[in-house]
């Protein structure tokens, strides 16, 4: 059985094998509690959005993000999606050496591959919590130009400390190595950890961030990168104009403002996480020591072949993890969903285990 | 004074000269009718479509596209607006020779140059009407990769017929150089004609389409490109995942369908063309012999230098041509707007020729 690339859209899944429509899609993890109420309650604001021209350069989303993030305007980027900066990046470092420290994102390979790169790999270990392997990777560095890190990362939401990073930041600068952290999901871990302070100091950091998953706006595409000014400018001459489209602009500049409901949330995600991950343990699962609102579940051998398609006839999707390096299967990758969702995986991990 | 380089967001532009805000912009040359009623009515039934992953292949949206145009779906490619698939041509063509018909779309150049490419120009000439030099541009042709023209022209507004770019299209293909056609105002000319039909026939042929100006959308970015299946693949390529947003693609399935709204804009238009256009001229100024819903203005000596001023200090805003190459500030775009814009419009016009 061959399983599409992403996550997102099981209907071409479903729709393929003759199965009912999915009931609850796990392989999505976006923030479970849906986007912030306002966005609902003042749709009708936003309308005249859609009539206008964006703002070619994004001025006052930059505006409040570089005042939030206490950073130079100069040293924001804002795009179409998180994605839309990762092509320009891949752009960027066409027919270059790019390390990607896996299993993380597949479009990072994806990417790096179209734009003609010669791609290495560092693995993360299981046996060693999944966690940063700095001394590897500073092996493994001589010659490359860019080294792309997920943190927290996707799929094992393991977060690595900052005092991780630190030394893999001097050693890129030292070797005039690029450093791409992607921190799609930063906002979920407790005190939203962020290495974006460090772009006014290291030249080669570059730090991405979406606003998909927290605020549940998938639809919408909208994302930012912080790096070196120079960096920066030259990676936008590449961006078409209007990028970002107008109703983004305006949904992300509240977005960004809105504390409480990022405090809500990890409240949220970590209530079901203290009810969940025990009794997956007891089930026989294994769990990653995620600090995010998804997880990487284990623990009983060739897991994907079966409980796939158990899960599916059962119309709940997960994310597989065959084209993950590094996991080939071995694993499934759940988010945490909404409480009833929750309580049936449970139930249907629970028939599977017996 | 330097002008800035786009139409839109004049507010740029009042700022710094201190001006009150622009009542009327006619620099814009979106549809004065606004966008089609429905898109206001139903605006709740779109809010959904922000809490989902677009389609990444768009396929509905292609379906459709390609249903209504008789092409192969195969042949489409939808992007985050027309400005999106002019830098993916600008990538595909990096460093090649590029041949632009001019005066034209600024953007044509500004991407090319951003690509590396050498850029050639034919002028188009006043005394010839503006119309497409086949014979000069053949002339220039040789060793060229890819030839520019936008059918009807921004910022002319006149539209060349189908019986004279088919010999330049035969041209190409017999010379294997690929020709532009950018289509975004073609659904303003009265029968809508269109190049499109020959991608069928003609492999180096890409159609480009924008949803923006007839369907007042520019905040939503939509366009596509209809072109060879290969050269669609290899363009997509290069494309980000979800580029096109989800509110855009349910949109744009809509927009496409809504033959009525063409046919009443298209009217309007007309009606207003047929007022102003002899007004103007008894006025002593000449108008571009324009198919759509903008045109351009001449007629008196240095005409930009003394009338962009004065049309601003009266709160109206329209778009100079200091950056149009072959036009040089000797005439201003003014779009067919409003009523009461275009009456304004005119009243200040016979007190600026007083």
């Amino acid at each position: 059985m061959k399983w599409p690339a992403h996550g997102a859209n099981p209907h071409y899944l479903t729709e393929s094998m003759n199965l009912p429509p999915v009931q609850y899609d796990f392989s999505v993890n976006v923030n479970p509690l849906g986007p912030p109420s306002w966005l609902k309650e003042k749709w009708s604001e936003f309308y005249p959005f859609v009539m206008d021209y964006p703002d070619p350069h994004n001025e006052r989303l930059i505006k409040t993000i570089a005042e939030r993030e206490r950073i130079p305007k100069e040293q924001v980027l804002v795009g179409n999606g998180a994605s839309e900066l990762l092509m320009l990046i891949g752009n960027y470092f066409s027919g270059k050496r790019v390390l990607i420290v896996e299993p993380t994102f597949s479009e990072y390979r994806t990417i790096a591959q179209t734009h003609g790169c010669q791609v290495e790999t560092v693995f993360l270990l299981e046996e060693e919590g999944w966690q940063l392997p700095v001394g590897r990777i500073a092996e493994q560095m001589t010659g490359v130009d860019l080294v792309i890190v997920c943190n927290p990362n996707n799929p094992t939401g393991v977060h690595y400390a900052e005092s991780e990073i630190v030394p893999l930041l001097q050693s890129c600068e030292r070797m005039e190595t690029h450093l791409v952290i992607d921190e799609a999901f930063y906002d979920f871990v407790e005190y939203e950890p962020s290495l974006i302070q460090h772009v006014k100091s290291y030249s080669k950091l570059i730090v991405l961030r979406s606003l998909t998953k927290m605020y549940a706006v998938p639809g919408l595409r909208i994302g930012y990168a912080a790096a070196g000014q120079q960096f920066v400018e030259e990676l936008s001459h590449f961006q078409p104009t209007w990028s970002v489209n107008g109703l983004a602009q305006v949904i992300a500049e509240r977005c960004v403002q809105d504390d409480a409901f990022r405090i809500e949330t990890r409240r949220y995600i970590q209530s079901e996480k203290d009810r969940l991950f025990p009794a997956l343990r007891d089930l026989g699962f294994t769990v990653t020591d995620s600090e995010v609102n998804y997880y990487l579940l284990g623990g009983y051998p060739c897991l994907s072949e079966t409980l796939l398609s158990f899960l599916l006839e059962n119309r709940i999707a997960v994310r597989h993890t065959y084209n993950f390096p590094g996991l080939d299967g071995e694993n499934i990758r759940l988010c945490i969903y909404k409480k009833e969702a929750n309580d049936r995986l449970l139930e249907l991990l629970r028939r599977w285990t017996l």
